[in-house]
């Protein structure tokens, strides 16, 4: 029957290293979700047949038909063309000015949007999450680098062509550490996971994290946010004093961006904080106490976000059907 | 005739030393202002008098009565509850819980609505002045103290029940010198009129700054702005080395707003950009250019204010005629 067609909304994460599509109903619920691996590096060609393929697959698992879909929300990284739906370029894809938008479209024969994923994620804990009916919400996911957003009034705030709120390329230090975008001390270079892990692999290499020692060695890249919380759980204190004083940092800049926006809720989440939410809240807390205007804490929550890896699907997907009321 | 009434708008800027009432008509031409001190230590009685009286100066310059005013906006110093018209306590004035609205509705039976001075100026420019019909219009202020505020798509980002953007109190130094506030290390401590001042008259004690020294000894308070201005003119290197540095820092915090806001315009008004437009502007253009995300320049422009000491009686009246509308 024609009237039960087009009742869905399909949401889509892609992740750096991982991708989720999810089939949603008309009340943001998931119904089905299909996952993959990016596999960036064989190019885009390549990646969006994966893409594609993800989709067909949490359609086919939902028992419905592409037919069934009345929107796609993607939720992707990178500098993009918001209004037409380019990824501009993606290092962790290696993706250059890619139509994402324009080929879904073309695949599924339904309009797509394309949103930056912490954009679509906190929108996601927005809507149905910890930041639900918030006037001014702001979205900080501390990971392998430092994702933000902010909803106010119900609105994504954006730049004119791309995505905003870079609270990770915020300068802390004066002549710090130089970052992945090419300049010095921004608070990538001392809060995220990979700074983290950096700091904590030379302690290893010093003979002072012993715990961490025997779960990773000095290889940054096996000190994940599962792996410090587990040694810091099994009393590795050089490990906690680092992602403490970390999130302090962290702390600090996050009370920057709420004496600028005067948010209602901040909203954490992310690798870091998904491992260790008392830790990371405690120290953000405690910074954004310190050093915020103490006229806009009575009206502030710090809080950890609800719907975990969702987030993103679930916002992508309301992004989509927003925009399908505007049009 | 009833169809000439109320056609006019009255706008209000309250400083901390000095206020300005200013008739406006249909399309927020100025038609006659009066000005006169604040005197705050009179307490808020004595200043409301004084309110009220330049108000009826204006219009009675204007050749009007009260009846033919629609409404009042004024833009006030220090926390507001914005949506009663309460000046909570503003330290310059020496008030605390004046009920500003109240009384100038009741004086001149006519709605009021008070704004953040700042918010006001900025919300003016963007209306009439340096912003006119930009998406996202950052305002920055530096004076005795440094105010901000953003226009983002026509509407004042605000808090809860205060103003917000307060760009002054952004940490910039972990551990620098005591601010106001009662935190340490705000921009306010490095950048305003006051903190250059201090700087300066240092300088001039150390025997660093002679034409500074001829022009306002070691006095800190008799450092305004255009002796600043005035000195460098003259050939003062040390003191045109202190604004740089301090402009340079100024610029360095503007470059963490963009990176959060990604506006398409940057407006640098008060009186140390009044006094001083081409190093302040140097300074900060080459700050923001070294320091914000490379994807966030080309959209951007930072200028000048345009309507000076005008921009908040003008964008007060322009938030009342909105109010009006809203309504």
């Amino acid at each position: 029957m024609a009237s039960s067609k087009r009742r869905f909304w399909l949401g889509f994460d892609l992740g750096g290293t991982k991708m989720m599509a999810a089939v949603l109903d008309k009340d943001f619920k998931i119904l089905a979700s299909a996952r993959a691996k990016t596999r960036g590096r064989e190019g885009s060609g390549e990646v969006l047949k994966r893409i594609q393929a993800a989709v067909e697959a949490a359609i086919k698992q939902a028992k419905l038909t592409p037919r069934d879909v009345a929107g796609i929300g993607v939720g992707s990284p990178g500098p993009l063309d918001l209004d037409h739906g380019i990824v501009l370029h993606a290092p962790n894809l290696g993706w250059r000015n890619v139509h994402l938008k324009d080929a879904l479209e073309k695949k599924f024969k339904c309009p797509a949007v394309v949103a930056n994923d912490v954009d679509a994620g906190t929108y996601g804990e927005y809507r149905f999450g910890a930041g639900r009916k918030a006037r001014c919400v702001v979205g900080v996911f501390p990971g392998t680098g430092i994702g933000g957003a902010c909803i106010y009034e119900g609105r994504i705030i954006r730049g004119k062509t791309q995505s905003a709120m870079e609270i990770g390329h915020i300068q802390v230090q004066a002549d710090g550490r130089l970052c992945g975008c090419g300049r010095r001390g921004c608070l990538e270079t001392v809060a995220s996971r990979l700074a983290i892990a950096a700091e904590v692999a030379s302690a290893v290499h010093r003979g002072e994290a012993p715990i961490m020692r025997d779960l990773a060695g000095t290889d940054l890249a096996a000190i994940k946010s599962r792996t410090l919380a587990r040694a810091i759980r099994a009393g590795d204190k050089t490990v906690e004093a680092i992602v403490r004083n970390a999130a302090r940092q962290l702390g600090t800049a996050v009370a920057g961006v709420v004496n600028l926006l005067a948010p209602d809720v901040v909203i954490l989440g992310g690798g870091l904080v998904q491992a260790m939410p008392t830790i990371m809240l405690e120290e953000v807390r405690a910074a954004v106490h310190r050093r915020a205007m103490k006229d806009f804490l009575p009206a502030l929550k710090i809080v950890k976000a609800k719907l975990g890896d969702n987030a993103t699907v679930i916002g992508a997907a309301a992004l989509a059907a927003d925009r399908g009321k505007a049009s």
